[in-house]
C-alpha cells in the first residue's frame, strides 16, 4: 500500500474514513498504558498532526512502549472518525513499523524551546511547529511570487552571482577568489596578481542584480529576478544577514507610476496566497508570534495604498519632530522611525514615499523636473517600515552621464549600462523586494535568522 | 490609453482587430518609400514580430524614415486583419512616439550572428530571435520546475550558497573571503588567520545542496531546492559552467523506486509544460537549432522510461566495446559515449542505470545487501546521455560511519548529518538535476554559455 500524506487525510478526509491507509512520520508525542497507546505523528506535510493508538495485539506493542520523541515510524491501520475528541480522526493502528529509533536526549523535545536554543540547531529546529511554519510559509511565498509574475508573463532572469564589477562599493562586498591565500601571487610590482586568479581578474559576490536585469528588460519588456545576494556589512542586527534572497522586477515602457501599481498588485497578491494556502501557519503565527498579524495583512490586502511624495511626508513629519530620536528635514534620508510613523499613525495604511532628493539615492534614477529630486519610491507598511525600494531609471544619455560624473564613477565600468541609453533606451523602472523580510513580515517573526534555513550573519556560517 | 503588449494581441485578437491600440516596441527591421513605411516591431513579450504601417500624413514622417534598427518606439494605431499577408495583422499608424533612437552601428542588426560574436555583447543578445527563444524557455523551464513540485506540496528549500564546510572536495570550490588580499592576516605559526576573516573561519562557494536538504526531509518529508552552485574547475568545455543552478528534490519515506518514478514524472512534465507554453520558440529550435528536437521530446514524454542495473548495462555495452574510445568492463564509470548508445541505440528511449559500484560513486548513497552496489541511479536521454543523478541515502548510522571511515571523512565535519541517523532515521532518496543541462536539452542549444544569461567560466566574468 502507498504512503499517503497526512495533509491528503486531513484535506480529503471522507474518502479516507473507515478506509485502510499507510502514513510514514515522526514521533511528535507518546503515551501507554499496559494495554494500549497513543502516537503523535507530525509527517511534515501537514502543520496538524495525527493521532495514532496502538494496542497490545500488536507483534512490537513493548518497542512501540519504549519509543523516543522523534522516531520514525510507518504505519498501517484504519482511519476511524472521531467526532467527540479535538482532533477530526485517529488512526487505529494494525501494525507500527519501527524506521529509526531517537534517544531521550533527542534535542527537540515536546515543550517550548527559545529560538536562541533552536538557532543551534539549524538542521533539527525545522522539525518544531514554529520553524515548521516559517519554513512551509517561505516555501509558499517564493511561489507566489514567481506565480505572479509569470501569470503576467515577465520572464525570470538568473542574474550572475559571482561579478566582475565592484561598482556598488567594494567594501561591503564578499571576494572570491581560488588564489591560494597562504600563498597569494604577486606581479612585478608586488600587488596581488589576479591574473593568475579563476576569472583572471578580481570578483565578488553580488549586491544586487538590477542592472543585469535592466538589459534583459531591454529585451523582454518584462522580467523578474529572484535570487541570492550578499552583503559583508558587520552589522549584528535582527535585519540583517550576509546572504539573502532578493525579487527585482523592471519593466520597459513603464514609469513610476506602473512600477508602484505592480509593487501593490505583488504584495496583495502574496498576502492573499498565503492565506488561503496556510491558513494553520498562519493562525499559529496569529496566536502565539504576533497578535493581529491576520488583521493587518487582511487590511494591508483591502486598502489602497496611500501615496505621498518625500517632500510632503516631510512637512507631516517635522510637525511631530519632538517624538523622533532622529530630527527630520529636508534632504535627510527616513529612519524607521518615520517611517512607521507615517504608514502607522498618518495614513495607517501601506503608503508609497517618492521623489526623494537625488542625494540620498542612487546615481541611476530618473531625474525629475525640479532638478532636485528623483523619480523614486519606497513601500511603507504598518509593523516594519520599508518593505519595497525602487524609482523610474535613468533613460538619457546624457543625463546618466552627467549624474555618473557628479559622483565620479567611472563610464568604462558602465559601458554595458550606457549601451541601453544608445540603442532603443526607453522609460523603464523596477524594484527591489528583500525576500527574507517579506518573510518576516508575513509570519511576524522578528528576527531573520529565524525565517533562513541556515542564516549567514557575521561570525556564524554552521552548517 | 494604456500598452498592450504583442502577446496579448496575438493571443486575443478578436478582442483587438479594428481597434485602436497601444504598444511599445523595438524596431527590428524597416523599409519606407517616398509616402509611407513599414516598421517591424518585437516587444519582447512574444515571439513573433508586429508590422506597423505608418504614412506620410504623420507629423514626424521623416524622423520615423530616418530610424535606425534597435530604436525604441510607441505606436499608436488601428489593428487591422491582413488575410492575405504572412503576418495575420498590422498596425496602421496614428502616431509613432520615438522613445530613444538607435545608432547605424547597432550590433544587432537584421541578419545571422554567430554565437560566438554574441557571447561578446551578452548585454544585448537577448534581443536576437535565438535568445529570445533560448531565455524565455529559460524562465518557463524554471517555473515549470517550481509549479510541478508546488502542485505535490513539496517544501521549496534555499540552502546556503556560502558554506563552511569544504567536505566536498576543497580543491574545486571558490573561496569567499573578506580578508585583504594585499594584505593577509597571519598567526602566530605564519598562517592564515581566518578568525580575522568575515566568519571567523574558511569558507566557500557551496557545490551542493543536497546535505542540508536533507536536514529538511527529515522534518518535511518532501522538499525541493533550486539555487545557485559553483565549481572552480579549470574546464573549458561547452558543458561546463563555475556558476549554474541546480534543483535537488528529497523524499522521506522514500527509496530508489519512489526516486525514478519522481525524475521522470518531472522530466516528463517539464517537457509538456514547454512545448504547450512555448509552441514559437520551440518551433523556431526545432527549425533552426536541432532538427527534429520536438519530436525527440514528445517522444520521452510518451515513453516509459527503461531500468537496467549498472552490472546488465556493462554487460551490453561490452559486447560493443571495440565502437567505444574509451573500453568499459565493470568497475569503470561509464563516459558520455557508453551513455549515449545505451539511451540511444539500445534502449532507444530514456533509461535508468541504477547499483554502480560503491567505488565510483558518493560515501552517502545506500549500501546494498550485495556489500559492492549503491542504490544510486542516473538517468540517461537521447541525445546528451547523463541528464539527472540520485540515490537512496544510506540510512543507517553505523553503515555510514563505516563507509566514512573508509573515505577517510571526519565525523565532526559531518556531526550535523549523522544526527540525522541519529533521530528518526527513515529511507529516503533524492537526485539532482543541473538546470542548465535541462535548457540544454529542451532547446537543443549546444554550448552552455549560450543558456546562461551571463555566463561564467575560465577567466570569463564580463558584465
Amino acid at each position: 500500500m502507498d504512503l499517503v500524506t497526512v495533509r491528503e487525510l486531513y484535506r480529503n478526509s471522507s474518502k479516507y474514513v473507515d478506509q485502510k491507509v499507510r502514513i510514514g512520520g515522526w514521533v511528535r508525542n507518546l503515551r501507554d498504558s499496559k494495554t494500549f497507546g497513543f502516537l503523535v505523528i507530525n509527517d511534515g506535510t501537514y502543520f496538524q498532526t495525527l493521532q495514532v493508538v496502538f494496542g497490545e495485539q500488536l507483534d512490537n506493542f513493548q518497542e512501540i512502549c519504549k519509543l523516543n520523541v522523534g522516531a520514525a515510524v510507518i504505519v498501517e491501520g484504519t482511519l476511524v472518525a472521531t467526532p467527540k475528541a479535538k482532533q477530526p480522526f485517529e488512526i487505529q493502528a494494525d501494525s507500527v513499523y519501527v524506521e529509526g529509533a531517537s534517544t531521550p536526549d533527542y534535542p527537540i523535545q515536546p515543550k517550548r524551546h527559545s529560538f536562541e536554543y533552536l538557532r543551534t540547531m539549524t538542521h533539527l529546529r525545522a522539525r518544531t511547529n514554529t520553524f515548521q511554519a516559517v519554513f512551509r510559509v517561505r516555501s509558499l511565498i517564493a511561489y507566489a511570487i514567481h506565480k505572479f509574475f509569470q501569470e503576467r508573463d515577465f520572464v525570470y532572469v538568473h542574474t550572475p552571482l559571482i561579478t566582475g564589477s565592484d561598482c556598488e562599493g567594494a567594501g561591503e562586498m564578499f571576494r572570491v577568489t581560488t588564489l591560494e591565500l597562504e600563498n597569494i601571487p604577486k606581479d612585478e610590482e608586488g600587488h596581488v596578481d589576479y591574473s593568475k586568479d579563476f576569472f583572471g581578474k578580481e570578483t565578488n559576490l553580488t549586491v544586487s542584480g538590477q542592472l543585469n536585469g535592466e538589459t534583459f528588460a531591454m529585451a523582454f519588456r518584462n522580467i523578474y529576478t529572484f535570487g541570492p545576494t550578499f552583503r559583508a556589512e558587520n552589522s549584528n542586527t535582527t535585519r540583517h544577514a550576509a546572504e539573502f534572497w532578493m525579487i527585482e522586477p523592471e519593466m520597459a515602457f513603464a514609469d513610476l507610476d506602473d512600477n508602484m501599481a505592480l509593487a501593490e498588485a505583488m504584495l496583495k497578491y502574496v498576502i492573499n496566497y498565503v492565506l488561503e494556502n496556510a491558513p494553520e501557519e498562519m493562525n499559529f503565527f496569529n496566536q502565539f508570534v504576533d497578535k493581529g498579524l491576520i488583521e493587518r495583512l487582511k487590511h494591508v490586502a483591502d486598502s489602497d495604498f496611500a501615496h505621498v511624495t518625500y517632500t510632503e511626508a516631510v512637512e507631516l513629519l517635522e510637525k511631530h519632530n519632538d517624538k523622533f530620536e532622529y530630527k527630520v528635514h529636508w534632504g535627510t534620508d527616513l529612519q524607521t522611525e518615520h517611517e512607521r510613523y507615517l504608514t502607522e499613525k498618518v495614513f495607517k495604511r501601506p503608503v508609497f514615499v517618492t521623489d526623494y532628493p537625488k542625494e540620498i539615492k542612487a546615481f541611476y534614477m530618473k531625474m525629475n523636473p525640479d532638478n532636485k529630486t528623483v523619480a523614486a519610491m519606497d513601500l511603507l507598511v504598518p509593523g516594519i517600515g520599508e518593505i519595497i525600494g525602487g524609482s523610474q531609471r535613468e533613460d538619457n544619455y546624457d543625463k546618466l552621464i552627467q549624474r555618473m560624473n557628479e559622483l565620479g564613477l567611472r563610464e568604462e565600468d558602465y559601458a554595458f549600462y550606457l549601451d541601453l541609453r544608445r540603442y532603443g533606451s526607453t522609460r523603464h523602472a523596477g524594484f527591489g523586494l528583500g525576500f527574507e523580510r517579506c518573510v518576516m513580515y508575513l509570519t511576524g517573526m522578528g528576527n531573520i535568522r529565524d525565517v533562513i534555513p541556515f542564516p549567514r550573519t557575521v561570525k556564524n556560517c554552521d552548517i
